[in-house]
């Protein structure tokens, strides 16, 4: 089996810098020959290297092109204007793999631009948190972390490589179609995106100035809401990559909400009823509580 | 200065048992004389006194009135249907305190069946998890926690009595009207609530019965539900309390989820401009980011 060679990392934020740590520490059995990083801030791509997650900087988009392996790290936007504007130029028998958190539009994009010979794989590693840039990188959250893989047609070297990428950064692979992600990170996690900070506004908006009444603020005001602290340009951008589906969710999560109102002019009964779906359908996809 | 003397807990469960740690934990000069516990169900008031919530099972009400501090820390119809029926019977001298999520109810009750001579206050610690039970008790949860006092008529004794009660638990006293109270925490708690067993619901919906699907439910979905383990009767009760102010709660919920849709589809700096918002929103309450 042939090692993964060299690697270019686009985008040295949290994503980008945990993976390359990742590769650093992986064992010499993958064949990591070495792991560049770029990012459009050299203060940031400093951070990341300084952080273990490279061993040396990348100037300009040559130098990245020239690997085995091409990451992209960036807001989902970018994945698909850099693609656009320089996927064609992926060598023949390199790998192309992004980490965006909506990937119906990354794999179009993949599917548009890739030359026959370079390989593509849309990728979504399951384990960011809503810190952002070098610093918030965890190689821990990487270990037994899902990383979705969404092929590109029907590449199964593509998928394969990507495959062997994933599992030397001690992620799990799991293998979905585009479209079947973007519906369920639509509900599972870009709608929470969208909540945590709808409910940090309407709190704001009900007479929280008074510093007294900040105290009512407790641990599950502050856990509701963390996901708002995300970056918002990051957030926006993979939202807007998936419009369909985040509406149709929000559309899901009204109708609901108005559910709960007309519950709550019924009576106790009605509403712990739907209370007690809640939890059940946490635990159902969760597990025992967590 | 009088000491608190006897106390009397009514419920055990994770709010009951910590009020009881804390005084059973208080120093000699808060005059705690003892700590009875009665739960309707005895298997758990044996679990409450096993982790140290207090030093003696009680028996009926008569011995709860006995004491001269009485928390009661159930449900919040519950502790309504308690001041209906017992409420006459507070010794004079002696203080009533409850620890309900929502206070206007609660506070009109008091306000009704306290008889002159006895004090009334209603409370509320902010420091419940979503956990429930007396083994979800944590001690130190209630350490320099907030704790509400919303006042009875303009009973200074009480209040004053009240606030000596938080003081020996290790907590932070904070007055406010029971109206303020049930306003602020209809946004900042029983709506996080609400939402979180619905993005649950919403989530099960979306084809995530699939188990490759479930890989998707990263840290982010699992602190967004979080709120949706807790004890639905619980819950219910105190949303039933504050049906007006949760409700509207609900409207501005649903009006700027409707914000945000509209915005998706203007395009990414719209949706970005009310990310940033809640991000901001959330620093003016919480301070840094946490």
């Amino acid at each position: 089996m042939m090692g993964l060679g060299q690697v270019s990392i686009v985008g040295a934020g949290q994503i980008g810098t945990m993976i390359g740590q990742a590769l650093m520490a992986a064992d010499q059995s993958w064949g990591v020959l070495g792991v560049g990083l770029l990012d459009r801030d050299p203060a940031i791509a400093a951070r990341a290297l300084a952080l273990g997650g490279g061993d040396r900087e990348l100037v300009g988009m040559d130098q990245v092109l020239a690997a085995d392996v091409i990451v992209l790290a960036i807001p989902v936007a970018g994945i698909v204007e850099w693609i656009e504007r320089w996927g064609a130029r992926i060598p023949p028998g390199s790998l192309l793999i992004d980490t965006g958190s909506s990937k119906g539009a990354v794999v179009a994009a993949m599917e548009r631009m890739i030359p026959a010979g370079a390989a593509a794989v849309g990728g979504h590693p399951i384990c960011g948190s809503e810190s952002n840039g070098p610093s918030a990188a965890r190689l821990e959250a990487l270990r037994n972390a899902p990383f979705v893989l969404t092929p590109v047609g029907d590449d199964a070297h593509a998928l394969a490589l990507a495959t062997r990428l994933v599992e030397s950064l001690g992620a799990l692979p799991v293998t979905m179609a585009a479209a079947s992600h973007d519906r369920v990170v639509a509900r599972s996690s870009h709608l929470p995106h969208l909540v945590a900070g709808t409910l940090a506004r309407v709190s704001r908006g009900s007479g929280l100035v008074d510093p007294s009444a900040r105290a009512l603020l407790g641990p599950g005001f502050r856990g509701a809401t963390r996901l708002a602290e995300s970056d918002p340009e990051m957030v926006a951008s993979f939202l807007i990559a998936n419009t369909a589906e985040v509406t149709s969710a929000l559309e899901e999560m009204v109708a609901e909400l108005t559910r709960l109102a007309e519950a709550l002019s019924i009576g106790q009964g009605a509403v712990a009823d739907l209370l007690g779906e809640g939890a059940a359908a946490r635990r159902e996809l969760l597990g025992a509580p967590r």
